[in-house]
C-alpha cells in the first residue's frame, strides 16, 4: 500500500470515547488513517499498513477533532463583550446590529476571514454555522469554511418577522427565493467540505408562511435543519404567545417538515422543553446542541442533559459565539460539565453531574453522529484528529494520561497546545 | 522630582473601579506613581510630576492588578485534574495526598517555583496563599514568593485531627510551636512584600486546643487569619456534629479570636451560611474570599454574592487553585458573573446578577482592601498596574475601551496579553 495525503499512521497517546463514559486511552498506540477513514488503533502495526508514512508523536496526546454543533459566524466580532444582557436585549442591542453589517461584502469578507482562521486554528473539526440573511455574505463565509479544511454545514438564514428593518427579508417569497438561490449557488461551486443548511432563526423571527417554504425546500433538496429551540423562559412565553397554533415550541418547526424524522435536524439549546418536547425531539431523532457558555451567559439557565442522556437522546456541544464567548469547544466540553454539577447541586439531586468522559463523548461522538461516522477512532471513521503538545504548562509531578487530557481541557490548552489537526484526513495544521 | 525605579507615569487607557459597579475608564489619560503611591489619574501631567519618566502605552489597556484572596499553592500541581470528585472525597483522593509531599524540601523547591512563575506571569499582583504543615516548605515558598515580586500572605497550615497521618500534626502543641517557628524565621528574613498568615485548615482538621494555641499567637503578633468556611452543605454537616459547641461553623473560629472582630481575616467560600453567620461575618469585618470556579467543579453551589454586597459586606475573589482549575483572577471575574447569573435564573430572581464592572471591583478593590489602600488609582494606592495588549485577537470591528477591556477578561488575555505588570510600585513584567 502507498502513503498519500490522506493515507498515514499517527503514534501516540490515542484518547477517544467510543461510547458514553467510556474513555479508552492506548498509551503510544498507533493510529490508522486510510483515505481518509480511520482503520482503527493498534499495539502493533499490521502488515497491511505496513508501508503508510508514521507520523510519530510518541507521547503527545491524539484525540478525535471538536465537533461544534452551533456556532454563529456573524457574531464573532463581539465575543467575549456585551455580556451583562438577557437574550432578547442581547439580541436589540447587540447580536443584530451587528449582523445588519453583513450586508456589505466587504465587511463580511474582513469579518469571516477572521472567523475562518480562528476556527482553523482552535480544535474543531467540523461545526454546524449560522450565517445572516444575506446570501452573498454567506457565500463568502461558505467559501472561507471551504479552504479552512474544515468540514461544516453553512446556513443562510430566513428572518421574515419583528426583526430592525436592515435583516428583515421583505416576504415569506424572497427568503425562500434567497435560500433557493444559495443552495444552487454552492452546488455549483462543488465544494467537497462545505454544505448547505436549512436556517430558519427562531419562531419568533420566521412567518408560517416562510416556515412552510423553507419545509417544501428542504424536502425537495433533501437537506438537514438547524434552528433554536426553548432557550429562554421569557423566549417560550413569547412563542406560546405569537405562535399559538403550536402544540408547543417544537411543534411550530414540526408542523412545516423542520424538525428531524426524515432530515437531520439540530436544534440548539433545549434548556426549557417541556416533556411534550422532550417526547418529540426523541421521536424525531432531532439533535440537542447543548451551549453550556452561552446559557450562562444570557442567564438563560442549565438545560437538563442528564435527563436527554439517560433517555439517550442525540446530544452534542455548541460554543454558540458569540452568546457563548469564547470558540473554544475544549471550554465548552468543561463548562457542560460545570453546569452539570450547579443543576446537579441547585435544581435536581437525581441528575448526576457529567464526567469528563462522558462531556468528551458529546464533543466528539455525540455530536459527530451528526455528520455521519465521526468523533471517535474506531474502524471505519471518518478521521478527524488533534495532536496536542501539552508540556507548555509545567508540572512537577507526574500526570496519568487521562489527567493530561483532563487538564488540556481545563487549562485551555487548544489555544496553544495544537501541533497537528486533520479533519476528514487531510491535515489542516 | 526625579525619577526612581517606583516613581513613574503610565500613559494609556486607565480602566478601574473607585466604587462598586462603576467603572471609570480614562481614554489615552496618565496615572502617576510616586515612590510605589499612585496620585491619580490625569489628563495633562502635573506640574509637580513633570520630571518623572513617562511609560507610554498610548491605546494600551491599564488597569489595577489583581488581588486573589485564596489559593492553594501545593494544589498547583494537580490544576485542572481529578474534577470528576465532590468536596470530601476530592480532599482524600486528590489533594491531601499531594500535600503529603511537600514533607520534601526537595518537591517543594521544584513545584513552589513552578507556582510562583506561573503566578508572576499572570495578571494577579496579591495573593492570600494556603502552604501545607510544613514549616520548612513553607519558608521555601515565601521565599519565592518574595523574588516573584507579588505582594503576599503565605499560611502555614495548622492540621491535628482527621486527616491521612502524613499530614497530621502530632498535638495542637507542636502545631502551635511551627507555627510560632514559622513566624519567627520569616520575621528574620526580612521580607519587603511576604508576611505571614494565620491559617488554621478548616474545622474538620484542626481541634479545639489548636484553635485556642493559635488564637493566642494570632493576637500576640498582631497577625492576620485565613481559612474556609461553609463551603458545601455537606461540609457545614459534618462541622455541625463535629462541633457542637459552637453555634454555627464561623461561630467555631471565632470563639479563639479567629474571626475578624480586631485581626484581617479572609474566609473561603460562605456558599452555605446561614443568617447567624452571614450576620457575624458583618459585624466582625470579615472578608468573604468568593471562589466561584471552585464552587463549580467540587459541585459546592453558588455563593449568594449579590446579598453580601447588598449588605455591604467585604467581599473578594479566589481563584482556589485547585479546587479551581485556573490561576487565572480573569477567569476568576467572569465566572463570578456567570455564577450568578445562574443564581439568578435557578435558586433566587431577586438576586440580581454581577455586572462587569461590579466584579472587577471584587477583584481589585474589594479583595485590594485586606490589603490596606490596594486595588485602585485613586490618590494614596498603593501601586499595583497591569497594561495589557489586546491586539493579539483580531476583531473586524471597532471595539469601544469598555468592550475591550470585558473582552480581555472574557477571552483570558492575562495568559498572553501581559505587557506590564507592577506590584507595590516595582515592575515585575
Amino acid at each position: 500500500m502507498e502513503s498519500s495525503g490522506r493515507s498515514f499512521i499517527l503514534k501516540g497517546h490515542i484518547c477517544y470515547t467510543p461510547e458514553i463514559g467510556r474513555l479508552v486511552i492506548r498509551e503510544n498506540a498507533f493510529v490508522v488513517c486510510e483515505d481518509g477513514v480511520c482503520r482503527g488503533v493498534f499495539e502493533e502495526i499490521p502488515e497491511r499498513y505496513a508501508g503508510l508514512k508514521i507520523i510519530d508523536c510518541t507521547d503527545r496526546l491524539i484525540l478525535p477533532g471538536m465537533v461544534d454543533l452551533h456556532i454563529h459566524a456573524p457574531q464573532y466580532p463581539f465575543s467575549g463583550t456585551g455580556m451583562d444582557f438577557g437574550l432578547l436585549e442581547w439580541l436589540d442591542k447587540i447580536t443584530f446590529p451587528e449582523e445588519i453589517r453583513y450586508a456589505n461584502a466587504e465587511y463580511a469578507t474582513k469579518a469571516y476571514r477572521i472567523f475562518a482562521q480562528a476556527l482553523k486554528r482552535g480544535a474543531t473539526t467540523r461545526a454546524v454555522i449560522f450565517g445572516t440573511i444575506h446570501t452573498d455574505s454567506t457565500l463568502i463565509l461558505e467559501e472561507l469554511m471551504e479552504k479552512s479544511g474544515l468540514v461544516t454545514y453553512v446556513g443562510k438564514v430566513g428572518m421574515d418577522r419583528d426583526v430592525p428593518p436592515g435583516l428583515l427579508e421583505k416576504s415569506a417569497d424572497f427568503s425562500a427565493e434567497e435560500t433557493r438561490r444559495f443552495i444552487e449557488e454552492t452546488a455549483k461551486r462543488g465544494y467537497r467540505r462545505t454544505k448547505p443548511i436549512i436556517t430558519p432563526r427562531f419562531i419568533p423571527c420566521c412567518s408560517e408562511n416562510m416556515m412552510r417554504l423553507l419545509g417544501q425546500i428542504r424536502k425537495e433538496y433533501d437537506l438537514p435543519v438547524q434552528s433554536h429551540l426553548s432557550e429562554s423562559p421569557e423566549e417560550v412565553e413569547l412563542v406560546r404567545e405569537i405562535a399559538p397554533e403550536a402544540a408547543f415550541y417544537g411543534d411550530g418547526y414540526d408542523r412545516f417538515g423542520l424538525f428531524g424524522r426524515d432530515s437531520h435536524t439540530v436544534m440548539a439549546h433545549c434548556v426549557w422543553s417541556t416533556p411534550e418536547e422532550v417526547k418529540r425531539i426523541k421521536e424525531n431523532g432531532v439533535w440537542i446542541a447543548h451551549c453550556p457558555a452561552s446559557n450562562i451567559n444570557l442567564a438563560s439557565g442549565i438545560a437538563p442533559i442528564r435527563r436527554y442522556i439517560e433517555k439517550k437522546m442525540r446530544v452534542g456541544l455548541g460554543t454558540d459565539v458569540a452568546g457563548g464567548h469564547s470558540d473554544s469547544m475544549f471550554r465548552a466540553v468543561t463548562d457542560a460539565i460545570q453546569v452539570s454539577k450547579l443543576y446537579w447541586r441547585h435544581v435536581d439531586q437525581e441528575a448526576k453531574a457529567l464526567t469528563f468522559p462522558e462531556s468528551l463523548y458529546l464533543a466528539t461522538k455525540g455530536g459527530g453522529e451528526f455528520f455521519g461516522k465521526v468523533g471517535s477512532f474506531e474502524d471505519g471513521f471518518e478521521f478527524d484528529a488533534l495532536v496536542l503538545d501539552d508540556s507548555g504548562i509545567p508540572c512537577a509531578r507526574e500526570l496519568s494520561v487521562q489527567d493530561r487530557l483532563e487538564r488540556a481541557f481545563y487549562l485551555g490548552m487548544d489555544r496553544m497546545g495544537i501541533m497537528m489537526k486533520f479533519a476528514d484526513g487531510e491535515q489542516i495544521i
